[in-house]
């Protein structure tokens, strides 16, 4: 943790105020909703409420500081002089709170981020034990689940069972299961629909082990396909691999995302792929790089990202393929070994 | 959803730019995490990108407008005029970035906030829901889980499995079971700590219904307690009650606070209640009105707060009781049916 603080002071122009929990818990290991961090030349002060300050007094390297719950209207009581903050995260009226105390307010962005999108190795560590976790929860839902004639919900509770049995320290997020229509909305949620036979079935899940998480899709059939359906299988497929071969450090993300993108568009279901290829994955389940037609950012070694194109044909069915890779200087590792042929399940 | 937004119009001096998910969710019912509603006197917009814009064209009554990942971005591009926004939920950089793209920008605060504090009738009837799953799951946990000798994690996968089994939509949040010395700390997830006998266990948890959540805590024995354990419960039941007494419409939230708070403050655990008494409870697990000493809020009839007075000793133990009421003219509806009895479990 001091070494990321010592790599954060070599990125400051003058003293910066963290109030984004998760660079907060990146930083100093506090896992806290009200908590903030001032990193200055000489000192490092970490300020929370009652609720937490037991932790934050176990970090080492900083001084714990209490304050009211109301921690910023505390800290533009007591605290003077040029500080950054986070002007991406920081609402507005904090920030006319902390000037109004008196601060002279720098908007800075994306420090914290920055580092925290080169993993080190034990945070890949992490990241392949997730993913390990998941390649078992997939296997095990492909083996022992039934899908059709069940509510989406039901299958969603399958895989938060088989994530405990797994070990997983919980889940990434809420799994997503679209069958049919359902899948055609990329974020819907698993619903009260009933999975019928001869239908696709998007499965979006991952799991959470240290504080990272893994994040894969896989679309499943029951039963025999159409020819359409088994042709956009088929270039979803094709497009995630040349996404993936894209994927070098130096790359662009809007570049890496662009060689995905142009399969789908060249073929027949060009227009559907609504969504960015891929986005960072670390503490958050979204951070940076990004791979995307809104994409600024540069991949380094060290960075993982998602890879997921999809083709969405709106009120008939949705096909999405994920995986997550780890950046490396002249490509990628691709930690997940679950398969993507088209797999039946019933 | 119409009516939410002609009361919201009511309070309006401007249009207002809605960018806090959950006030889009109310409003509207699109859950988004992603979408901007802007509402003026003539025409109502609601804002997403194309991961979320087949239900947001499912809404009646708005207008559903399709932008481009980077939505604020798109916003500041495309619209103009003199609009209001949520300046306490808007971070700095985005408030900006409207204001460059020309946008008069006026700062308003918890215009939402006040509306979804006070709960209609359908709002009720899944909070109630909600509180029932929690007796059930309570009355399931002390009959047939086992506590001592297994680690807090297992216990909270309890909870989760008998949260599915009884129906809820799902956890409020990740369970708090916290034995021994975690209890005293008030936000200590369930962890690696083996239970052990004659210890209090601190459990919080709560279910989704629809969307709204309850929120209890019982504070349970494995076994016998020494008599400063049983002094420290009946304080903090006594000062529980005292704080259920205080509620009515037209109580201030200090004032709520200070009766709970007075009992323990005037005993020989003074000093040990170190977070707020309650909070409001609906979409948000934490929304307004606050009971506490930094609340300037005054309960109303239809507000849902908990009531959650706790004693935490430093290394030793912690005791929270917490129920979840309806403020009423004249008191308060308490739909909370598990005991607040000491109970022992093995």
């Amino acid at each position: 943790m001091r070494e990321r603080i010592e790599r954060l002071r070599g990125l400051l122009e003058e003293p910066l105020l963290i109030t984004n929990p998760i660079n907060v818990l990146y930083l100093t290991g506090l896992d806290s909703s009200n908590a903030a961090l001032l990193v200055e030349p000489d000192r490092v002060r970490l300020f929370t409420d009652f609720r937490y300050i037991e932790e934050a007094r176990a970090v080492e390297g900083v001084e714990a500081v209490q304050t009211k719950r109301s921690l910023i209207a505390w800290l533009a009581e007591n605290l003077t002089g040029t500080v950054g903050f986070e002007a991406s995260i920081l609402p507005w009226t904090f920030a006319d709170q902390l000037r109004g105390g008196g601060l002279e307010l720098v908007p800075r962005q994306g420090l914290v981020e920055q580092l925290r999108a080169v993993k080190d190795e034990a945070e890949l560590d992490s990241f392949r034990q997730a993913c390990a976790i998941t390649d078992r929860v997939f296997e095990r839902l492909v083996a022992e689940v039934k899908f059709v004639g069940r509510p989406e919900r039901d299958v969603a509770w399958e895989i938060t069972r088989l994530y405990h049995e797994e070990g997983a320290h919980g889940e990434a997020f809420e799994a997503i299961v679209g069958s049919g229509p359902t899948g055609a909305r990329p974020h819907a949620r698993a619903g009260d629909r009933v999975i019928g036979s001869g239908e696709l079935v998007v499965i979006d899940t991952g799991a959470n082990v240290d504080g990272y998480y893994s994040d894969y899709t896989r679309t499943l059939a029951t039963g025999e396909l159409d020819g359409e359906m088994r042709e956009a299988y088929d270039t979803v497929l094709a497009a995630q691999q040349a996404g993936l071969d894209a994927i070098r450090a130096g790359a662009s993300g809007f570049d890496v995302d662009a060689s995905a993108r142009g399969v789908i568009e060249g073929g027949p279901f060009a227009g559907t792929f609504g969504h960015g290829l891929g986005h960072g994955l670390g503490l958050d389940v979204h951070e940076a790089p990004r791979l995307s037609t809104e994409s600024f950012d540069t991949l380094a070694a060290g960075n993982v990202v998602t890879v997921e194109p999809g083709v969405y044909l709106s009120g008939r069915f949705g096909i999405r393929i994920e995986d997550d890779v780890i950046v490396t200087e002249d490509g990628m590792e691709n930690p997940v070994r679950f398969t993507k042929e088209l797999l039946t399940v019933s």
